[in-house]
């Protein structure tokens, strides 16, 4: 038996997240799929993160277990050979048979990207978020800063995960605007439910005047989801990289 | 009567090129369908580059002819609330009447994209071309000086144009490698039927040796197809801009 890390992109907006679902065609089955065909196994694979519907990867980070002797630089010309074009496969590395690539991921970095104009942008219209109103960014840069460190992230969650503890590390977070797009790179030891979606929203919401950057201290204090912004919208988040303590 | 000019954007792949067809959705015919819910009326939208299925724009210029008395800067607004969103109107201009945005373009600049990889993007498989094999990317370059000037290119044509002349010229063509992207920006007077494509083409059969960057000169001079290289394929291609006498 062998343990098979795959790193691996995707477009979101064809799949209905990551995750096997009864009545909906996701990135999951559409892996485990191609593996069937590969190995001549049905294998289970295992992502270490769940990105909802609509949020894409540039680096997910997959793996699963299999008999298959095929070597393992030959594994991702052989999975993309049987995966839809917009699912590709851009590493295999071969793991100790413990390794698990949700439970031993040590962080992630997401993207997120923001198209600010009057009428958005044709190509980008399913991989940005389009935000219509003037932005001020120094506002948006300075609260943005508040998030790096270890805090209690309850207020940025949304209802529906199970995990035991809302504190989290942010490592790094930068915004930067180019032309027309602004981006958010941030990257943390973990990230609850909708984490990136709701910090997005609420630099959104500094940036439009309708919260203070003063106060991001205080709405993370506060542990209240109500005290943050909105979610944005899955379709302009991209799943980056998955870290490990052994690259 | 009033002349209006719109520049607009679009993703190439969900349509079949600019031109309205009888069997296949194209851009031109969402376009007045739109224009037909605004106006009342229904109208003929003049583009200036009839783009073929697949190619993406992001300055497409195009003209109708409307009675009209909707505000040019809410025209904009107005199109765009009809359309699908991956055809975005960026502006709108009124003209004087003889205005016609493909008989008076002084010339377009277009851009072209590659992968150059082992497995290709998930995020670029219909917005750039994947070529697996290495380039010599020096060699591009030198043979992509070559383009630049007054030429006949009737080596760089697709048969199925009837435009009298095949000189063209070109003021800048430029190749640039940033990470695994290739990107080609190329501005000329005007382009022959698939030009920019087969101009394309032939410099990645300069980067895996097949053809040799002292050569171009001569395929130039010897006004034979098959002395250049392949078509690369539409999805790569973008229209940047059509430009006018008067911005």
């Amino acid at each position: 038996m062998r343990n098979i890390q795959i790193i691996l992109g995707y477009q979101g907006s064809s799949y209905h997240g990551w995750q096997r679902q009864k009545n909906a065609i996701t990135v999951q089955q559409k892996v485990e799929e191609a593996l069937k065909e590969v190995t001549g196994q049905q294998l289970e694979i295992i992502g270490a993160s769940r990105t909802d519907s609509g949020v894409h990867a540039n680096g997910q980070s997959a793996n699963f277990l299999t008999h298959s002797k095929i070597p393992v630089d030959k594994i991702p010309y052989a999975i993309n050979s049987k995966l839809p074009r917009d699912i590709r496969v851009y590493q295999a590395l071969e793991r100790p048979m413990d390794f698990h690539s949700r439970y031993h991921s040590t962080g992630k970095k997401y993207t997120y990207h923001v198209i600010n104009n009057a009428f958005g942008s044709a190509l980008d219209f399913n991989r940005a978020w389009h935000v219509q109103k003037a932005l001020n960014i120094e506002h948006m840069i300075k609260a943005n800063q508040h998030f790096i460190g270890t805090h209690d992230f309850a207020a940025f969650r949304s209802t529906g995960s199970s995990v035991k503890t809302s504190e989290r590390t942010i490592y790094a977070s930068k915004l930067w605007q180019r032309e027309e797009k602004l981006i958010l790179e941030i990257k943390g030891n973990g990230f609850l439910y909708n984490m990136v979606r709701i910090i997005m929203g609420t630099l959104i919401e500094v940036g439009m005047g309708k919260i203070s950057h003063k106060d991001i201290p205080a709405i993370i204090q506060s542990r209240e989801r109500d005290r943050a912004g909105i979610t944005a919208p899955a379709h302009g988040l991209y799943l980056e990289k998955v870290y490990y303590e052994n690259p």
